[in-house]
């Protein structure tokens, strides 16, 4: 790519505007995408001391700062490593409307590995066209600029750097290392490039050997394609949604329909199942030990009817952890915050760092229950969810979570028992609310929705355990069971 | 305190309840202090070994998960190093009608500085108690628990969590080191809990030498503190202010009136002027390297009428700027999560770390401003808050951060041209709304209040400067003047 780039081939056109009315162009852009919603993020890619800091302080230059945040993105800190290398990026997408622009992005973490780790790099290309795809379909505009200079320029640049006393510290032995090795990380570069390409978050390379000119080439390239995103967005037309790459590699188990499942499980009576589930939890504590020392995050999720059992359940399990060590997430309606952001914005921002587990009283899946029936959500938005959540629990495994999937399965005679029984009792009453019974009149939607998302979604490294709970004490144990299960395989790993 | 303790004098007297009673009233009140809104905090501090862990697990395992967090405070690794020390606790207290569970806390700070540090530790202590004040002003109820063992017992238990496989790696050097030296650390305790022992927030020395007993003392102290709380704001009474410590430390630094400043200031003629604020901006942006290298934070907090020139003044300053260096926080209406927390929190939570430049475009100074005009704050909340800001930014330069304060002043009359100015030109159109007009007729109103908050709050490590600004670029050029000295002043230090 930077060869045919080089040659001409790719070379920008640009028009006749001078800097002041790019400038000026681009402030009233800012205010169109902020009226129509719009979130712009923009990658500032390229060699060392090629400019990137200077073209994004006149890129912001004439901006209104309520619209726009500035990243410098950095090698992970020890508390990142913690976490999915995207996790960092996830958390720092705009609210619609506004823009992100990254000093150095994900990108990094592809660029910065040597050579010998190619196999990685290849792993995290699919994963970070998963991400820019999801952030497309969901209507982010991602604008990639890579600002190319020859060697000799870079050269150049440096001593230039080095000679003013103001700048001399920005030079980094990593500067000159790359200079020294400059066809080694050309070939890096071209490699990204080309990989990452797509049509909907296309790289544009920037000849910025000449100040003024790499100036007029990043506005034009920006310009036109807010107006491109500006122009889509007014005619309403909406692209083919855009296929995840990480869920050819998932393998989706055959389970089970819902309807078909025996609910008269039942416990062992009552102080047998004391014994039992004492043992189990301290299982499970044991367990807990072993998982953090060994730093494998933990990610159980929790669906079901209403009154199914979750709290208790989670409870049961909650009872049985050192509290440093794991979390309940309570999910429910999004706040306006998290509105304005991508669906899986708010779950991102909330996963367990290596060693430690996080429970999801209900989760992601909202977006294909929920939203889905109560139309919070478009259709084509709940269809292409189960690929992009696919996509997404695939990186968790992929980066060494565990992740477990319970659906609290009971029939609608209990859940009227239970129901009634909260109504009834003092304590319980927080409990239950009008949506509850609005949600109980939708039972044979919410029973398809459900049946069809753990279909979709059911995965060996991700997989779903429909938990029959008509029977509480049954539930508790088979959920504990299965998670022990699971933590007992991997560590024997 | 330990000493009297240990001889009976402050035992908890508590009721005849048993631990499943006293957890069923805990899971009421909790329903309770949400539907009040009222903000707890629980502080577990006390001897390594002395069951922290396992009490917090015991006091969640009954709670609606929806309403707690729990945080477990290690020591601060290099990225929260970078900021004062009490921002990673103000950026975790609750929101209102919700429970944060410390395990370890802000007294960590103070505990574990060597005996030599004394000094140190003092000026935490002082900071630490106006932290508690102030959240204690605004309703948050703070609940400070210390698990007292003896040095026998501590071994003892060190001994059996090493003989547990499951456990043995819980027990650091560390542990073993505070056994050895029991009595260094029951000093430093001591003189910790008794220098922090304040009727808003007392210390409750718990006996943990008991398992059943040292849970029952917990859940005592926690429901009858609740009790007390919610029975305080059912009854509508509000105690008097605390006090804040920082403020008896500040000097106050007179200033003129606003209503004495000359305003006809004038910039020199065109190309002098331009000629000006590009050698202002050449020297600001030196000086930004240095600042980085130095690692000080540097606050530059602006104020002034609607249309004074706020926006037109930080660009010029961003201007100079490496983009990756510093970052404008434009402040308007607080969120609704912000409304859920102490009006300073959104704050806290957007400091600028070492090194870097944060610019407030409005800031937390709204609280004497709009919301003490609008009636969105009582009375008492604007008058505490003089002396809250003052210590709020006492944190700040103690921390070593450069902290400036600009108010731009205009006349009413330049105001009424900027504002038809801004009406008429199809760009600037999205910078004045009805909101402007209205405040605009609440003039006197605000030039009151905002002559209060200067004489009030001019302190000699956070002064303001009051910037004529009816001449804009001689606003611009005196606003980086001050910038720059003020930087250069450090710097020579």
């Amino acid at each position: 790519m930077l060869k045919n780039f080089e040659k001409g081939a790719a070379a920008d056109t640009f028009g006749t505007l001078d800097t002041d009315a790019l400038k000026q162009r681009l402030a009233v852009l800012q205010q169109q995408i902020k009226a129509l919603n719009i979130p712009v993020m923009i990658v500032f890619e390229g060699w060392g001391a090629s400019g990137k800091g200077s073209m994004i302080a006149k890129l912001i230059a004439n901006m209104d700062p309520r619209g726009f945040k500035v990243y410098n993105i950095c090698e992970r800190d020890k508390a990142e490593k913690r976490y999915h290398f995207l996790q960092r990026f996830w958390s720092k997408i705009p609210p619609y409307g506004n823009l992100a622009i990254f000093d150095r992005s994900w990108y990094r973490e592809i660029s910065a590995l040597p050579l010998k780790e190619q196999r990685k790099a290849e792993k995290r290309i699919a994963e970070i066209k998963d991400f820019e795809a999801q952030l497309s379909n969901d209507g982010y505009v991602i604008i990639k600029l890579f600002l190319h200079i020859s060697k000799k320029e870079q050269k150049s640049r440096l001593n230039a750097l080095e000679d003013a006393q103001a700048t001399r510290w920005r030079v980094t032995e990593n500067d000159w290392r790359q200079n020294k090795n400059y066809q080694v990380h050309y070939d890096i570069f071209d490699n990204m490039l080309r990989q990452t390409n797509t049509p909907h978050a296309p790289w544009h390379i920037i000849d910025a050997a000449e100040r003024k000119s790499t100036t007029k080439q990043i506005f034009s390239v920006i310009i036109r394609t807010l107006e491109e995103a500006i122009q889509k967005k007014e005619s309403g037309n909406t692209a083919a949604p855009i296929p995840m790459q990480l869920v050819h590699d998932i393998d989706r188990v055959p389970v089970e329909h819902l309807a078909e499942i025996n609910l008269s499980g039942k416990a062992p009576d009552d102080s047998l199942y004391s014994k039992e589930l004492e043992a189990k939890q301290k299982r499970l504590f044991e367990l807990q030990n072993e998982i953090y020392l060994k730093k494998i995050p933990v990610i159980l999720a929790f669906e079901g009817w209403d009154a199914a059992g979750k709290g208790g359940n989670i409870k049961r399990i909650a009872r049985a952890l050192d509290p440093r060590g794991y979390e309940v997430i309570p999910v429910s309606a999004p706040t306006e915050q998290e509105k304005a952001h991508q669906y899986l914005w708010r779950f991102w921002n909330n996963l367990p760092k290596t060693g430690h587990i996080k429970i999801f009283d209900r989760t992601w899946y909202g977006r294909v229950l929920v939203e889905r029936i109560e139309g919070f959500c478009s259709q084509s938005e709940w269809e292409r969810a189960y690929d992009e959540i696919n996509s997404f629990e695939k990186s968790l495994t992929e980066h060494g979570a565990i992740v477990l999937k319970f659906w609290l399965q009971i029939d609608k005679k209990e859940q009227l028992n239970r129901f009634s029984d909260r109504q009834n009792t003092l304590e319980k009453q927080w409990k239950i609310t009008q949506e509850d019974w609005r949600n109980r009149e939708r039972w044979p939607e919410y029973e398809v929705a459900a049946d069809e998302m753990i279909q979709l979604t059911n995965t060996k490294s991700a997989p779903w355990t429909v938990v029959e709970s008509n029977d509480k004490r049954y539930a508790r144990i088979k959920t504990l069971d299965t998670i022990i299960k699971a933590m007992e395989n991997r560590l024997q790993k």
